[in-house]
Order: C-alpha cells, then structure tokens, then sequence
C-alpha cells in the first residue's frame, strides 16, 4: 500500500553539532534499512530544500505511522502525508495484477 | 532528471460526453506511450482525488514543458512541478554511479 | 483500517432538480449500504455546511478510492483524506488488541 | 452533543524531560477519565503528526471548553472544534430517536 | 448556548430579479421570527460586505444546523461557525448565575 | 459605532508565574472598566482557544485604537478589527431609531 | 475618520458593452462628486491590476457603508476595508489638533 | 512616484528597554526629515495593530529601497510594498496634469 | 528601473477559436514591440503553466500600468508585480555606474 | 537550463556580528564567482525586502541543487525554485536556435 510522504527538516541553528551528525547519522541508517526491506521504494531530495518527497510501501497505516514516528529526525520534521493508489493508465498494472 | 508533478484534473460537468471519453482516451494513450519510452516513470492516483502525482524523467526543461503542455487533458488541469534530485541517502545511487 | 474524510458537496445551483433528487437518493442508498456493511462506521454533518466528516473502514488505499470514487455525488465533491492510526490513550485498544 | 476536535501538539525541543513525561501521563489519565464516563468517544492519532482527532460527546459549549482548556497539554496545543449533527444518512438514528 | 455565525452572501449576478427580491424578503421574516424568538440576538452588517455577523442562542447543534439550513439564502451563503462561551471577564456572569 | 474585535492571546511558555497572574488580572481590571462604560459591550470566549470575541462601542477609531493598543496583553495578543453596522433585517432598529 | 479601502474589480467577460460603459461612467461620476465633497481624499490605481486603493474620511461606519454598498461596481468588487488613525509620528497632527 | 507600503513590527518581547526606546526615538526622526522633505507624503496607524500603512513618493525603486532598508525598524518589520499609479477618476489629476 | 511581473493567464474553455486566435497574435506583436524597444528585456515560460515571469525595465510606475493595461490578454490574466532594485553583489553594477 | 529562484533571507537578531559580516563576505564571493562562470546570469533585490530574484543557468537539476545547497547563507534562506523555459515570444530565441 502506496504513501507519498513530504519530509521538510527544520534543525534549530544552535543544535549541538554533534549531536546533529549523530542524529543525521542515525536517519540515514534507519532510512536505508527500510529501503533494503522494500517499505521505502523512493526518496527525493526536493531541489533547494532540505527536504524530502518519498514513497513508503506499507502494510497499513499502522506500519506506516510506526515507520514516521520513529524517524530520529521526527522531532525536527514537518510531515505530509498523501495516500496513492496505482492509476488506471499506468502500464505496469498488467505485469503485477 | 526527474521532477515531481501533480496534476489535478478539472473537467466542466456540462462536457460533451463523446468529447470527454475521447480526451481521456487520448490523454491514457500519450501518457502510456511516455511511460514505455521511459519519460514518465510513475504515475499514481491520490485517493479520493481526480489528481495523479507522477515522477518524470526528462533530458531538461523543454522536455517536460512540452510533454506537459501536450497532455490532452492540459487545458483542464492545475500542474504543480517539483524539481528533484538523488537523495544522499539512496541506497540506489551506488549502483546508478 | 481507518480514514478521516472530510466531503463538502457543491451542487450546481441550476441543476436538474429531477437529477438531483435521484442523485442525493442514490447517494443515500449507497451510503447506507456501505454503513450495514461496516466500512463506513460514522457519518456526521457538520453545523451549517453542506459537508460530512466521516470515518472509513478499509481494507487498504485501493477500497477507500474505490468507495470515494464511486460516490454518485462524487462530480460535485471536494474531498479530504486523512489516514488515522490508533491512539496509544484509546481505552479501547486493550479490548481489541 | 458531538463536536469534532483536532489537537496538534508542539512541546518545546528542550523541554525538561521530568517535566514532559509528567505532563504526558497526566494527558493520559485525563483523557482516558473522560472516555470512561463517554465524554470523549473516540480519539484517533493523524497517522505522521503529533496530532489527533477526537470526538467529544457533551451537554454544552460550556462542558467542551472546560474540558479542553484544563488538558495537561493545552498550553502546547493548537486546537480547532467543529460543531457536528447526526447526518440524515446515518443509519443509527433510527435507532436511537 | 451562544455561537457565533458569519454569513457571506453571493448571489449569483443573473438571478431573475423577482425571485430575487423573494428570497431577500422571505429571509428577513424568517431572520426577524427568530429574532423574536431570542434564538438571533445580535446580527450586524458588515461594513463594505455583503456578510453579516450574527450572533446564535440555541438549545444545541442541532438547533443551529436547523437554523442555518433553513435559512432562505442558504444555497447562496458560505457559512463559518465558531462555538462560543462566556467570559471570565464579562461583568454580566454574576447577574445571570 | 460597532467594531467587532477578535483577540488572540499567546503568552510566552516561560513567562514569570507572577508577572503573569498580576498582566491577566490588571486586564480584566481595564476590561471590566470599559464593560461598566459601555464600551465593551459584549465578551465571549471562543470554544478550546485562549481567544475573545468583542464588541466594541466607540466613538471613533481613535478611541477604539487608544482601547486596544492599552490592553496590558496588547504585546501578547493578535487583534483582527472589523467594522460594524446595524443590520437592515435587525428588529431592533426601528425602537433604537 | 478614515478607513483605507481596496476595491478589486471583477467585470463578466461577456458583460454588455453599453451596460459596461455606463456602469463606469456612473461609478466616474458617483466617486468623483465624493472626492469633491471631501469624503473620499484618496484614490489609487494599482499597477497591473484593475483594483484601487482608496482612503475615505467619512462620520461613522455606517457612513463609510452607505458610500461602498451604493457604488454602481459594487456588485462586481471584492472590498476590503481597514480602519485607520493618525500615526504618532505624522508631522501634520500638530497642525490639526 | 508613488507606493503604497505596509509596515507590521515586531519588537523581541525581551528587547532591552534602552535600545527598544532609542530605536523608536530614531524611527521618528528619520520617518519625520523624510515627510518634511516631501518623500513621505502619509503615514497612519492601523487599529489595533503595531502596524502602519504609509505611502512613499520616489523618484525610483532605487530611492525607495534605500528608505526602507535604511529605517531603524527595518529588521524588525514585515514590508509589503504596491506600486500606484494616478486613478483615471481622480479628480486632482487635471490639476496637476 | 526594473519590475518583475508574472503573469498567469486563464482563457475560457469556450473561447471563440478565431478570437482566440487573433487575441494571442495580437499579444505576441505588442510583446516583440516592446522587447525590440527594450522595455521588456526577459520574458520566460513557467515549466507546466500557461504564465510567465517576465522583468520591465521602465521610466516609471505610469509606463508599467500602460504596458500592462494594454496587454490584448490583460482580461484573461492574473498579474503580479514586484519592484526590483539591482543587487548590491551583482557583478555588472560596476560596469552600469 | 533556467530556474528563478527566490531567496528570502532571515538571520537570527542575536547573531554574532564578526559571524554575520563573514557569512555576507562569503555569500557575496560565492554568488560572484558563479555570476562570473555564466551560472547566476541574474540577482535582483526586492524592494524592501532582504530577498532577491535570481535566474540561475545550469546543467541540471543536480547542479542547481549543489550551488543552492552551498549558500553560506543557506540555513538562513528560504528558497523558492521555479522551473523556466524559453518563450515562444522571446525575440532572442531566432538568434539562438
């Protein structure tokens, strides 16, 4: 089950700097791991924005609220979630259905 | 390079019926036909909307304006584009390298 | 799985008033038939509008489309989607889980 | 008498975690008080935020301000009440007339 | 239990003059009625607008949404509810206790 | 001369507790005063917010900014000003003409 | 007392073209007999737009409604309307006190 | 040349008192020289709102940017700035013409 | 002196085709006339919209409202203007002074 | 490839002064070498703004990113990207095709 979800981080400017790259390492290990797993097909960087436009492949909205809420950056992130469905015209329907 | 793109279609209620089933037919055709050609790699329905977030990978700017500004279904819709570019964190990258 | 959805109806104000009592019927009926079956658990009008907040039982992003897209007063809706989890403070989880 | 409410919480990065804690587990025995005695029907966590959305079931405006402005977390909440009616689509009224 | 009720009006530029001024007319009675009633209180032009803001006194919801939705400018209205309590501060509580 | 005033206050997290107690009751000093004068002639709190909304009665725009921007929470308060007249459907003209 | 007021003009494309003139040369006539009578000292163009930027110093609002809902484009403005005092630091208040 | 420009301030609560009055004082004085010298032809407060609607009278943008970016307040400001011309139905334009 | 304006257009659905046509002509000639006279150095195409950004480059406010004003699309289109002054690090200034 | 680019800049009022004369110093550099290299072929400041309009010619998306990302002033920016493509109107486009 297909999420887009937009991630804008906004770290506060006096964030202890190790603590940051602690934090910013933590994200990436935990991101990566869940795209290994398949839950994160795609992720974007939005160009000039420290943000995100990602696709989570989830169970369920429990799975994917699980997923969110766990982000070490979660605290520092304003999120936008947008549930998908696969379109009608899309021409890898056929292969999967 | 890839760009995100929402686009939310609007069609007036007083359409002509043979029109509209002809527009759409139109606009799936050219959309498969970009899709197979490898410019248009996703398209999604947003849920409860007559709205679909697409990824597009495009030579440049010209590209994607022209593919846009060709859909049939162009004058009846609201686009929204987001430039986008590989996330650090993209376990994809190495292998595209 | 649960779905917010908030639907605010905008009638043409010229409509056919014989069409639009057989939609708002239609849309009655097919409301009521998805309440007996247990996917749509509440429905409720908001104070002055011509909008309903309700709540979705789904199974997945695909039958919650399905059922939106449907609706007969689709055409003339504007639709808000928001995916709920469970609360951690719910009292009610203990006896579901 | 039902109203919809969404509670968006922002605590302060740094606040004293004794403090938050406290006030956390004070929300939860608030909350859960109300929904024994059926104030408080449902509450749904907005899956991605730190958000929920209720429904409050009471005697008058007077009661739902009560208990909103004495929520523990009510300094660090953006809250928005929508006033709500049975829908005449509803299949429980029946019922309950 | 007091709400307070912003009414804009937009009637569309080619209604036919005599339904009109019908409308306008069956609006005021149907206003001062309630006026009478006590159920309407206060309700004050907006300056520069074709908007009211009034002032409701009702037994609960369902009440008001009968109200409003029986107003004879409904279908041309958009209509903002807000709940409202009284004040600490107000200086008539004591009286009226 | 009728402005309707709505007033949202937004006291810092960390204020001093006494600086605190001793704003909120100098302005419900200087409300009360103003209530007494009939110039405040109506205050109600609006449901779950720590905002008001206000009647004011003046003689002129000077007065009504000397009122508000002498508020002990003016530094802590957004104010919206709208300017009011009689209603032409308000029965309470023709006694008041 | 004076407001400042934004008028944008909104005309129907398919407006007829002698019902248009005369509108204009109406609204001409009734703004311009006002600026004679000092009630309206002030009257912009905004650059790119069909919208003016007007001060009126009229008696009360009720004045200040009476000269907006009579203009001959009323129907086809969005007003908005703000109330104004002299600045403390404008160097003509001693002048006219 | 002419604008219309809207200044909101927004002083740090915890602004030390010297340097809040000492910028305040400066604001006068540079706001004052530039009325006399006929670039700032009217300023006036906004009820209810730290905030001022002035209009400026330039010779370029150039000018005008210097103004602004030069005022004591400026980094305390929000500036919103509209170019004006002359209104067609001004009656001073023959005059000066 | 400079000015950045975009410029959205939205023409009817049912526009008729021969004036359609003629319309847009006529805008693309006055456009090119104003470009070869330099009051019109940049004009670009937004990627995915009917709009442009474009920068004026005109002796006054007087001269962009009459550009604008006069475009053949000026009904059919939303206009934003900003006023523009060069950039204090903008390495062709030297070269300008 | 063209994108305008918005830059709104925001530094914190307690910003070190050697800090904040350094962080400019550097964003000046930065931005001329690029202005330099054909990258940045335009900067404007908005009038009464710290914010500039840039047009940007690059690669591709990637390397817009990468300059924007760069910025020494960066974490202090809101940035706004607006994808561009030549106009059909462009007088310039003949000379270049």
């Amino acid at each position: 089950m297909l999420f887009a979800v937009r991630m804008d981080v906004d770290l506060p400017l006096d964030m202890d700097p190790g603590e940051r790259a602690d934090t910013l390492a933590r994200e990436r290990v935990y991101s990566q791991k869940l795209q290994h797993a398949g839950k994160w097909p795609h992720i974007w960087r939005l160009v000039g924005q420290y943000s995100n436009l990602s696709i989570l492949d989830v169970e369920d909205n429990e799975e994917l609220h699980d997923i969110l809420s766990n982000l070490p950056l979660f605290p520092h992130m304003a999120i936008e979630v947008t549930a998908l469905v696969r379109h009608p015209s899309d021409i890898t329907i056929a292969g999967r259905g």
